[in-house]
């Protein structure tokens, strides 16, 4: 019987059939959206709901009954995951007043994707191994931040259009000047009370946007090609060992050699 | 007879001369939508059209007639590209309704320079062999894109500028978000009536544009530099495969000088 | 004693009760701009504060008495930057006319994170060894801007919206245009009164956005490739290294063998 | 005597002074735009003026001088350079009604910068080196840029904003799309009047902006780093060639065994 199971568990068609299911639900959520199709349809999506929950339900129990232990299934992130998932979009909210809100969270069901295709599930574990490498230039960009909003919010705090007003819409305003968006805007009115103001705002854009943003993009193009290089760091490794063979041969032969040439001596 | 135009179709002044003529005629069709030439030269602008849609037949019918047999024409995927687009120009659409799409299509006789630089190909087909490792970029991005709407499209459907409408429009606004094209006008017309809608925004925007459209800059920048770093891969390939060579001669040497030392005992 | 104290100044717990320290002291700066709390908490803002400075002053103390001769202690560049920052909050400016001024100079104590932190330090000692290697494209960057400011003060300088009036706004203008910032209401300002204009601002935006600033970021993301890469490089190093000394041996051995050739003969 | 002009010529104080001097006139160029400086020390510019004319000629003068053959200076690309930039501020045009013109002209003496300045003439050379790799993708982003304005002047000539009133300001259109600017006031404009009109935005901004400009900037930071990368190239290459030399080596290490081996039987 478990056998059966997992043979289910691991076929191509199943997660196959699992893709197709998610990704004609998102396309059903998508029209919703559109015009009154809400109302008109309303029984027909009330129908995909309900097998969807249906299906994710039954899905899960294959998952969890091809373990050989129950508790095994919640090892493994990803599972947990998917578990959550279902989970959420059970939960009776929809006779409370929080319908909307459930009907939302339906929307997560598309995350699912990542589960029925690895190599979605790969560059998101590439992303989770990045992190490290990445930390201390998000602390960098951070302590950049902080200092230039609270700068800004000490001297800007009155100009009339509010974009200093405190510390955290301060930092919104830096967000937006970091993506250009509209910066002179910003810079102008602030030139009209301190004339002096462009060095704040064209430092920032130097230190944060030139030079840290780019430092930033540059560790996720190094990552991502440390993933496609690893194949010729592997074989100058394996060289390296090879050589290393090679050594020890030669280095025995050489004591053969000079066994043979005291032999012949004697 | 054939290996006469087999000389022709492969001669380096049959593929110029195909180029300048493009060229000739994109000009052509380019000075036609400046000011009232079309009525002034319009006796030249059709003498023109006549002489380059004469010019590409006789050119794809030498190059048919350089195929030993007829059908092999077809199968490669840049004659058949050739093909197509002499047929559109051909449809004898002018003297009906649609005269002005015919016109139009003419445009797409540009395209022919791919075939006439080979470069270019060359470009096409990397990018073509790409894909796969884009795909999955690609559809990241979009089940990102997808949650971002249907929540846009929730919450933010009766704003006035009406840019949450519905599933497609909303697409369409986080598209104009990740290029950071006026994204904080769309912010603060949602900030006014949900103060928290910043976190939709700036998440979306570290998310889609910060994390993911760089990882999609990373693969294309990781492609180009194959190509160009294949020719150090191939030297270390090179290298292992004679670092085996060695070894084994090393190997067979050690066999002989042992039999010599037995040889020498005896 | 001395052995205690340097205990004490290695110890993690002490980086990182510094560490802690200013982040929680600069959550305090934060919130202080935060509508009217200034007022409500200013006893304790004002304990903060005189908390941060003792231990800071304290903690500098440690440092110095950690080390063997009291000199060396400045002889450390990031020892100078925390003793810089101390020295600047301490100055009694709070009862002068610049209080304002001492009170926004505190802010600067959150730099302190990079001597608590050592893999912030690392960053910006990377940045300062690729000085040599941004220098040169900086100065032709400048180089563009200067040419391009002075032609544009010359031609522009009349235009209505003054962002051209003398030598150092049109820079100023210059670095918007190179973030693409509104360049097109710029640009069409311009061609109102000189049509051909636009070859003024799109050929500042290829050589200036395109080439050199691309040019830029190359370097960056080079400097940073450099850091990780330095792994597979000493490899290959130590591979040559390794062909060099199995070169030598396999001569000696080649020696050996003529040697034993020669006493056979005799 | 011509062994004393080839000691200053090639002498590291003779290029620091003329790269002082050209400074020292540039920022002179820069004050002459702020305010009423010129009307002011009229007489100041005026002698800073003559004065670098002359030790420009003086200049050029002991380099031409330092040639064995006076021709030989002309067939370097950067004196023929340094010997126009002279030639043009040279030309008796103030008198003339182009005194406006010649003051401009002089601008371009900065550029004599490149000359005095070894590391940025390497910069330069390295751009026109990389121009081969670089031009297919210029010509690709033409093709692009040709179709899509050709198809926009066709469907958008009649919108009142004359964006696309020819193919021209079409072109210039597309290119203030590519950097993103405003480029939804062009779209919403053309999408009161054809609604699908976000079809042709879109694409122009996946297939221009998102893959070519990015290839365009993947091949200008390879060329970068292939310059940098030469060196582990180099050494990779070398240990190739060492190990051939093994392999012959041990090769002819193992015919002297065989003879001994030979030898021995005999």
């Amino acid at each position: 019987m478990i056998e059966k199971i997992k043979i289910i568990r691991y076929a191509k068609w199943f997660s196959n059939l699992t893709t197709l299911i998610i990704i004609a639900y998102a396309s059903v959520l998508g029209f919703k959206t559109l015009g009154d199709v809400e109302t008109k349809y309303s029984l027909f999506l009330q129908f995909a709901d309900t097998f969807v929950t249906i299906y994710f339900i039954f899905e899960i129990a294959i998952k969890m009954a091809a373990e050989k232990k129950f508790f095994n299934f919640f090892k493994n992130g990803w599972n947990l995951f998917d578990f959550t998932i279902v989970i959420i979009t059970l939960l009776p909210l929809e006779s409370s007043g929080f319908a909307a809100i459930a009907r939302l969270l339906r929307v997560f069901r598309i995350l699912r994707l990542f589960t029925a295709r690895p190599e979605l599930k790969a560059i998101i574990d590439m992303l989770i191994k990045a992190i490290p490498s990445i930390i201390d230039i998000v602390i960098l960009m951070f302590i950049i931040f902080y200092i230039y909003a609270i700068v800004g919010s000490f001297f800007f705090v009155d100009l009339p259009s509010g974009l200093w007003k405190d510390f955290l819409i301060s930092m919104l305003t830096l967000f937006r000047i970091l993506t250009f968006e509209d910066w002179t805007d910003v810079m102008y009115e602030a030139m009209d009370v301190y004339p002096w103001a462009w060095v704040y705002f064209v430092s920032f854009i130097i230190i944060a946007a030139f030079v840290f943003f780019n430092l930033f993009v540059a560790v996720i193009i190094g990552e991502m090609q440390k993933l496609q290089e690893s194949e010729m760091k592997e074989e100058i490794h394996e060289d390296s060992k090879k050589l290393d063979l090679l050594l020890s041969e030669v280095k025995s032969l050489k004591e053969e050699i000079i066994q043979i040439k005291n032999n012949n001596k004697e």
